[in-house]
């Protein structure tokens, strides 16, 4: 069962994640970020690979992305890609990830291609409102990532607020099922743990039935 | 446990309920909708009860319904209302209802009254765009009620849209999860069965514990 757990930056979708993560057993879930599938801009002068925009669809190997969530739900073992945030390039080590009952997609947009959301069986947006969104974002990356108030300002409106309001917010629409603020919402996360439990049960009785 | 499921006019609820209803062992589930509650207008001139305002919060009988969840969810039967549409009357009949595992509460206005949403366990909020429930609101009441294309859309500028404006739309931040487009949506749907099943399976296993 594939499993799709998209919001905004700030939405608290990776909180969501991990307290899911945390209430079933981590044995039988495999958690895949977008934000490994960042594209490699080895290949790019490092001058210019902090003008990409980041929070486009295109900055993502979506076909890669795509290729290992199929491989996953077929039973086969991916080597999932290892992003550095500095220089924006791939390390040559990949992590060796092998299939289990469940596969957890998180990202801003794993809601736009098409053949991802095919793929997900249980698609689920957090939303959080906007002002927010931008205001954990804000705290995050001056405490966590040493950015300075003015250019985290800048890179929202320039990039993060318009690519969110054409990109983010409309993927809504493919949700099955939305959760409003994010990670503290127990009754909102327990649901869909009960769901992923209940389907781990499933596929265990049946790999015991084919043994 | 008790399940609240909140929804505008036309935003499809009611399918949830009753899909969600034919997917769990009914014998275990009460259905209590608000409809049932609203205030007993047989004191009023019968031409004043037709400028009453059906969609304002206190159209209902908050205290009889607060105090009829509170009962249910304490074990006790309720004698539920009977409501004549036709006269705005309570007829003097009442049905008895006895009390169940699941209560699962339905209508526009359930979480307006902070008693009721403090009784809930999970609430859920059904979001149909706005267009798309003037629609089917329009297309039901001219073929189920015979009314003119005219008064329904004069009662839905009149009353039926600013009501929910100013309570229904704002009462969905208190919601745990939102389910869009109501009752075609087959995946949330089975989250909250999933969560249904589950906890009946466990009350019944509490009460084979005690006896």
């Amino acid at each position: 069962m594939i499993i799709g757990i998209c919001g905004g930056t700030g939405s608290g979708k990776t909180t969501v994640a991990r307290r899911i993560l945390e209430n079933v057993n981590q044995e039988h879930v495999v958690y895949l970020p977008q934000d490994s599938y960042y594209r490699n801009l080895g290949d790019m002068p490092l001058s210019l690979r902090h003008h990409i925009n980041f929070d486009h669809p295109d900055a993502f190997d979506n076909d890669l992305f795509v290729n290992h969530v199929r491989a996953l739900k077929a039973g086969e073992p991916i080597q999932m890609p290892i992003y550095d945030y500095t220089t924006h390039t791939r390390r040559t080590e990949t992590r060796q990830i092998e299939a289990k009952p469940i596969v957890m997609v998180e990202g801003i947009l794993i809601f736009n291609d098409a053949r991802l959301r095919e793929a997900m069986d249980v698609k689920i947006f957090v939303e959080t409102a906007d002002d927010l969104r931008f205001v954990r974002r804000l705290k995050r990356d001056v405490a966590e990532r040493g950015r300075s108030v003015e250019s985290v300002i800048s890179q929202y409106l320039e990039t993060v607020r318009p690519m969110h309001q054409q990109f983010v917010e409309p993927s809504k629409r493919y949700a099955d099922v939305i959760i409003p603020e994010g990670g503290y919402n127990e009754v909102g996360i327990d649901l869909i743990t009960g769901k992923i439990r209940s389907q781990i049960d499933i596929e265990l009785a049946k790999v015991a039935g084919e043994s």
